[in-house]
């Protein structure tokens, strides 16, 4: 039940040739390159756009919702421009203030520069500090630094129009080591980084006008994007060229893609991609490490079963996140998949509840029980992650009261038992049921015949098993699981 | 693909004991319950409530959008009261006119009156020419048809305060046979009833203080309710007691049910359920003449592969609504199931395209394709049914762009050639496929290496398989496969 | 103090030639003249329009709030129409519901019908309860009776496409004689009628467009119209052409105006014009039976000065209604004129008090003392009325708090007794605060140095003075000063 | 028609003793003291609390639109605290952001840090480019360079948790003259400071609980207040204290106010209060160098007949701000003061014009003429300031079209030739049609029979006539008049 977590953040930029076709403008790109981004952070959006050049003005529309909800047409039209950046968040940092909408723009000696990201600075507290000492900071966000110690010339001399970006973006990596997927926007350019650890995803893509079908021309001409997920590009006909590297700077400009360097690890650690980008938060179409996120997914099914199987019926799963790794476990167990409960396709994640008894119906307002699937029957119930484990004890409620037989929860990742400061927003230690209940005493507090967790190596097994390394070294980060976090925690 | 067809209402009343306890108010029920129903229409709704007796003012609010957003804490408080009635429609006739949105009340000789009706009334025309011979109406819609029948005196005098609703429900049975489930509130009491050939749902529900759990009270009481669709009582942890038959009258009190009457239809004709009630709008859970509807959509699936099986590597549907098809074609043919398709979780029915050639991502925007699971094998693509055939064709060409062999469609319904009367939106006739091309010419329209619709006969005995007659008669209204309309339309 | 009581309606029609020019538009020029009724509704405003002829649909746009803030260019826009009538309301029965925004359209069996009033009919409730023994009434408003009774047949057969519009308002007018001055719109014509006793003011104008300096054009064409007061030609560059008599029936076509009828009084008595109109409702540059309003508050004054001169080093009142009588009483008494109070001209009417001790300080916050205009001075100050009290209280206790030796309160009409039900929301008797205190106790209980009224004879004769009879009879409502009502109420 | 012109901004800071009584709090004392300032800024408001105390964070809410339409009961409860500050605006710098909503809060190294100013830095462009040699800035605006500047540490060390605020606002000062009135709140105190040459208004006002009347209390205890102008202390029950001096430095606590100290001005320079302040902006009510600003126009008028007396039957004005000078002129010259427009109260400043030839209407709209008072009468039109002249001409041809037989307008200030770059949005050169007609012209080309202006020696003696200097130095800046600058601009 991972939706009990939030993801931070989703980026997108794309950059256009100049006789890039306005009746698919850069902004309804952005849009729908975010709008493929949505399940990354639904409470706020915003695009800023630029028509380039050095003294051109940055236009922007950001608001609180949905990316269909916050753009309107007109709101794109009104923005019009050649190259942008955009985002969508939930938030983490920094609170539900309007002034923390993303991309943050502010205005440098060198014109306007935007900056999105994701990701949360293990170090944003001394950092802040630092900054402090010399100015004040309008939010109390992570962007804000980040955008600050952007905006600080260098030591030595920039030219006159252009700092020296790349320059700028190592010194901030040396600053700040994780987590963060940034894109920045300036004058003609975008830049593209991932932090050294790559605990955030990132990754390049690329459309044609050829591709889009637009009325006949002889050139076909290509726009150049990137995005935090490779699942953007398939919203707008466009295909993924590859994902930047742990530490890479790629420069972006209307030419083309050119990565500029890649920053080595402090003391050649390995990568960290956070390994619940795998459990829940990348969509399944995506592509991450070269492997598609369904994929890992039905492995972990797969591993699960191998590891916990026990006599039953049916192999079922709360929808959605959890379907391929259930499905994967009926596969590699031989018992059958079946629905049993249908899903209100109209409650949303954001529902307020009423202040009133009806709130224990929570589970009842989305989940309706298919009963003539499962009465009399023993299920095998698949989860992607037990969190709180609220929800999944509604559910076995229901489904024992009208008519299953046995109900065993099988889990498709290991106890969650820590906090996460890169940039997810799990509940506190006390909240976090497997710091109280080990899975027997939970499989009893919930209702459940039995319940068995994956354990961290099967799921480092199901994560790695399809990914070619090609001689670059492999890694994850599974601190909210362990406690081992890439690198020391500062206040 | 029957999402291009829209439902036109969903209806729901509720009537508590005078101890009912205010932490569970009538108007949150009513609330939860038409979020339950919100698959039936998602324009606008509304919720009438009073406190009940012959001079009390009846309570009202009403908006354009779903439910969800229609109703906040505040104005569920400022509506409190012992019994109401709800609706949460699509327009069918009459338009996005604010006046339309149900329930509709009026003053009456003998106090306020509120109706809400699910259906479309197959002579709404000359009805109203003959009402707008004494007086002027405020809108287009039946609704307010209905309401001023129900409003006029018998010729037979009636009691001072209390008008012989029963007698007037039948006198309107008389003067319209279909199509229409309503319910209608005045005073103390609600009414439920249902056109003689019971084209629309509707069914009586009941919940007790003690299924709801509430702080321990000696003696449980009960709430009496009444919905097109039993699912929505889940929502409210309550149960279905019974269908309402076709041509019934219901009285609802705070005592209980009371069946008034069956008024008969004419001519002894059989009854004509909407047969696309179990193909598409009502949701799974929901039971409809004593079946399951997901038990229903799958042995649709299961004959379908009886019909016209096709040597495959996986069965597979779009999401949503063909899965249970898609799984009963997997059991009974032996092809394994899987997804082919992720979908995007925000982006609704309702959203506006841009307008522009980005027009033509409509597709990609709802679903990303999950390639590794498909990636050259032939698949077996289950729909629900093909209305303009746009939507497949976009996802076709999708499968086939990332790897597919093969795509054959099956459809688990017959070919849809007419327009319905009866409260379905139902494109023109030009715009219905099948008016245009038969099976064959359609796969190839749409890049489908085969076609195959399931057979009216199929899907008669597919839907009929089950039910329990118990001495009435069964039937089905299939006017828009076949034009055979239950009664003769009027203009 | 006048602004204690609301003003029920104003209306206005507008009707154009064929080839008017479509720069200024038909339902601009409403939406103009509806700004120019403001000051007698500032609840809601609707406007509704038709291209004209038999099939054409009424267009129609309403909402809450003052007309600047109803309409957009947009909403204009999409009401284009050749003819149209509008509405701007302040609630006094039916309460503050959407469905009582006028004006009213219903369908008839001849097309729609659209009526507008400006009154409060003495017989609601007999003819509400003749009504609801045939239909069902969806709101509580005297709009909706008057359209009810006009969308009615006559006995006698009448014409297929056109209703004998004359006749039905003759009987209309025999139903209910008081109050209502209103406008219906029906295929390419406007009525405008006046209850018999003519108590609320209509009046019909005309514009040319060479009036309104448009691009040369041969041959310049009228727009006429009709309007609660002239004072609204003037906002869209018209002149007024007459008023419309008590009882008249004037039909307004893209030919001009043709008067149809004059129906009379019941048993021949006087007419009843709200005297208040001249008090404090209509607008100061309007002109009613021949005569600017200015000149008459103005006369009011001197006749106050006549009556009740005080000993005094300057005259003034509490902006902005009372200036024209306080202008006559310094002119007639030759005590110099000073303002004593400084508006805040953004504090509106309709402010919402904060729920604090800060209330008391409503008067401060709309008036600033001037005090050097005053220190140490004694004042006539001039009020249009007294309805309750209170913001004259706390203006004489700032007057004195800040330096001003004495107070004389002269106010510039009788005490009011009694309650309008002729379309003036005035406070129940308990509130008016004549019915609890004479003079010299209200002298005492506000903090003035005296009070003194306007004598009723005092009013009739400066009201009248000016009038030109050429025939006619004059008479003045005076109910609300002497409790005699035109007719007997009936409830 | 000053009315052209808009002022920048009005603030207004209150903090009351900790047992200051809860149902009159500072967030509502704040938000009335705003109302009263609204003349000064109708564009955006917003307020800025705190409970007090190092580490409490400020409470902020802020809105496009007037002050009583901002905030609500629940926003101001929202907002709970023992002392706050806010701000009212009209933009100049900076446009229509939502970024540029005052107060500016940031966060510094001492925790939160707010800021509110009226007025514009002549030197912002040299500041800002000093600025971003170190960080990025988030707006446009004087608001946050100002901030930043007072957020930057001084070389000497100051004290941990409070920084040397007196110290901070001096080096303020030396860097930037003219032009602000700013309040700053740190912890528990409020800072007022005026620029050098006292160019924008400022003042310091008191409370007590007995005033307020609130319920009795044995010891009354204070709330203070610092205030663009004094009329805003009417509004709360509020006095005047006194005015703070130019380039002065007050620190207000709970205890009081404590004078800190007076900055001087450079090169001993005079002092330089914009002396439209006198001639249009401030409230008539307000008291500016210790005499009522009513007292000085109607000098203004005085003076205008000394200089400018033709013969006529009548003196009026276009209302209302131009209504003190009309008095004075007419008591000066004996030619008696008659109203000759009707104003319309409900045609605000910003409407927007319909796209259409009605536009000529625009004045029609505001104003109706009282005919009968002015037909055939020759007429002295007086007006405080003319800045484009398509107001006054409108005016003339109503008047003139309804018999006026003559026209002569008198302009109570000289003409206006160059823009103001101290916080007043003038049109530019071009549009102040001083630049292209002498007043001979002028009259001729607005179809006045006579135009004159008052001389800048007559404004400068009426102004500062009675004036007590009590030993400081007296100046007014008339840069718009004269092109004379307090100091250098920088560009």
């Amino acid at each position: 039940m991972a939706d009990e977590m939030n993801e931070a953040c989703g980026i997108f930029g794309c950059i256009g040739a100049d006789d890039w076709p306005t009746n698919m403008d850069i902004p309804h790109i952005i849009y729908l390159g975010l709008m493929g981004l949505q399940h990354r952070g639904q409470e706020s959006a915003g695009i800023v756009t630029t028509k380039g050049g050095p003294k051109t003005n940055f236009l922007s529309h950001k608001g609180q919702g949905l990316v269909a909800n916050v753009f309107t047409e007109r709101s794109l039209v009104n923005i019009k421009g050649n190259l942008g950046i955009g985002h969508t968040r939930y938030s983490t940092m920094g609170g539900m203030d309007h002034h923390n909408t993303q991309p943050f723009v502010v205005h440098t000696a060198h014109g306007q520069l935007a900056v999105a990201h994701n990701g949360e600075l293990v170090n944003a507290a001394p950092l802040r500090r630092m900054l402090l000492k010399t100015i004040g900071l309008s939010t109390g966000s992570d962007s804000e630094i980040l955008t600050q110690l952007l905006s600080q010339p260098l030591p030595d001399p920039e030219p006159e129009d252009a700092p020296d970006w790349p320059a700028r973006l190592k010194k901030l990596m040396a600053l700040t080591s994780v987590s963060y997927s940034l894109i920045l926007m300036h004058n003609d350019t975008i830049y593209a980084a991932r932090d050294p650890f790559g605990n955030r995803p990132l990754c390049l893509g690329r459309v044609s006008t050829s591709m889009l079908r637009s009325p006949s021309r002889d050139n076909p001409i290509d726009a150049y994007m990137v995005s935090s997920e490779s699942c953007a590009f398939v919203s707008i006909g466009a295909r993924l060229v590859r994902e930047v590297e742990p530490g890479e700077i790629v420069k972006i400009t209307k030419q083309g893609f050119e990565s500029v360097c890649i920053v080595p690890r402090p003391d050649n650690k390995p990568p960290a991609l956070c390994i619940f980008e795998y459990v829940y938060f990348a969509k399944a179409d995506s592509y991450i490490e070269g492997q598609q996120v369904e994929e890992v997914r039905k492995e972990c099914g797969r591993q699960l079963a191998r590891e916990a199987l026990v006599e039953a019926d049916l192999v079922s799963c709360v929808p959605e996140s959890s379907i391929p790794a259930a499905r994967g476990f009926s596969e590699k167990s031989g018992v059958p998949f079946a629905d049993v409960l249908c899903k209100n396709r109209y409650v949303g994640r954001t529902f307020i509840e009423p202040t009133t008894y009806l709130r224990q119906l929570a589970v009842a307002k989305k989940f309706g029980p298919l009963t003539e699937c499962f009465k009399g029957k023993r299920i095998i119930l698949i989860d992607d992650s037990i969190v709180r484990g609220t929800t999944i004890r509604s559910i076995i409620t229901m489904l024992k009261d009208n008519g299953a037989k046995e109900v065993h929860v099988r889990v498709a990742s290991p106890p969650l038992y820590h906090p996460c400061y890169m940039g997810i927003n799990i509940p506190t230690s006390e909240e976090l049921v497997a710091n109280t209940f080990n899975s027997t005493q939970l499989a009893n507090e919930i209702g459940a015949d039995s319940l068995v967790y994956l354990s961290l190596d099967g799921l480092k097994s199901a994560v790695r098993k399809n990914i070619k390394s090609n001689g670059r070294a492999i890694g994850h980060c599974t601190a909210c699981l362990t406690g081992e976090y890439p690198v020391e925690l500062q206040w």
